[in-house]
């Protein structure tokens, strides 16, 4: 066989991965076959089956890109000093998340992949596993960053900082489930959003016991 | 053929949907049969399909029920004078969406089930137009609700009310998506969460152009 350089192999591996994104937000992941990818991306079986043993593994490969680009995002965006309030770094993540992610920056194939995999997780335990990983990783960067914002008095003490990235975390999540159920989920609408509620007059203390 | 009550009627509907719940929860739409569901619900063939014609309209009837649950939380919620504030009423409505929501208040099933409806959604018009009515009118109520914070000098004037709307059902819709992915989804934690965000110093307007 001849030797390919590893150009080669990156360039093969994009066109099956974008391939299958194109055919598993049009009609997903159940009623895609390994025959639609082959046929979606322009490669034979032979070619093919020498990246991923099957449609799972390219399900797994696709999650762990996307997750791979919500995390440079978010690093990206949270390396600035001082660091951005909430409202401005979601909002870039967001925006960078849609830019970059596959297929082609097409950002709702892209929200219905997302959407797709958290359900797919739901009986994949190799998936849930690096979902799992995705999201522990994401929580621990935004506690950090609660740390940052209570460290400058931008956020007075109070509530567990966990709880403030998990929140953060669910507002990013429910953003990508609206753009991939309705469409039109521009992130200047959460920054909008964010700013409004950090605007409040502050809250009296909930009556707990 | 005898008669039969309506609170009879609703018994059985209620005994075919707990039954497709738990099985939806555990394999998933696309491997649950109508075999599973008369297996669990443990009716004859005959007693489901004089209520419902297959798996689509057992799913459809099952995410209209998990809509009106969340609708009727919200209504309740929001109906206390003066209205809570976003975090408090957050709180209140994934509490009573986990208490009461299909299959017996298993908050884990039904988290599962909702991830599992917005897949589907992507490829069951039907199902996507129940959603999307679901979801603007909610979106409507949050907007009404920001102009009576607004009214009530609790949130200075500001982004688009219909902004702050679609950014608290997004912390919903992603918080309902961690409970179905991890599991372990307090909701309190979205309340902390909220509560500390309104806490911060507000933000500088953003540089925009």
């Amino acid at each position: 066989m001849a030797r390919v350089s590893q150009a080669h192999l990156d360039a093969r591996r994009r066109q099956i991965l974008d391939g299958a994104a194109r055919c598993f937000a049009r009609n997903g992941f159940h009623a895609t076959s390994m025959q639609d990818v082959l046929r979606e991306s322009e490669l034979s079986a032979g070619a093919v089956y020498r990246y991923f043993a099957g449609k799972e593994e390219i399900v797994a490969a696709i999650a762990t890109e996307a997750f791979g680009v919500i995390r440079a995002a978010f690093a990206e965006a949270a390396a600035t000093v001082p660091p951005p309030t909430p409202d401005v770094l979601l909002g870039r993540v967001l925006q960078a998340v849609f830019d970059q992610a596959p297929p082609e920056g097409d950002r709702q194939a892209f929200a219905r992949l997302i959407v797709q995999v958290w359900t797919e997780t739901l009986r994949n335990p190799a998936l849930a596993a690096a979902l799992d990983e995705g999201y522990t990783a994401m929580r621990a960067a935004w506690t950090g960053l609660v740390g940052s914002y209570r460290a400058t008095g931008l956020m007075p003490p109070g509530p567990e900082a966990d709880h403030v990235a998990r929140t953060l975390i669910a507002t990013a999540q429910g953003f990508i489930a609206q753009q991939a159920l309705f469409g039109d989920a521009d992130p200047a609408v959460v920054e909008d959003g964010l700013r409004a509620l950090a605007s409040m007059r502050t809250a009296p203390a909930p009556e707990t016991p």
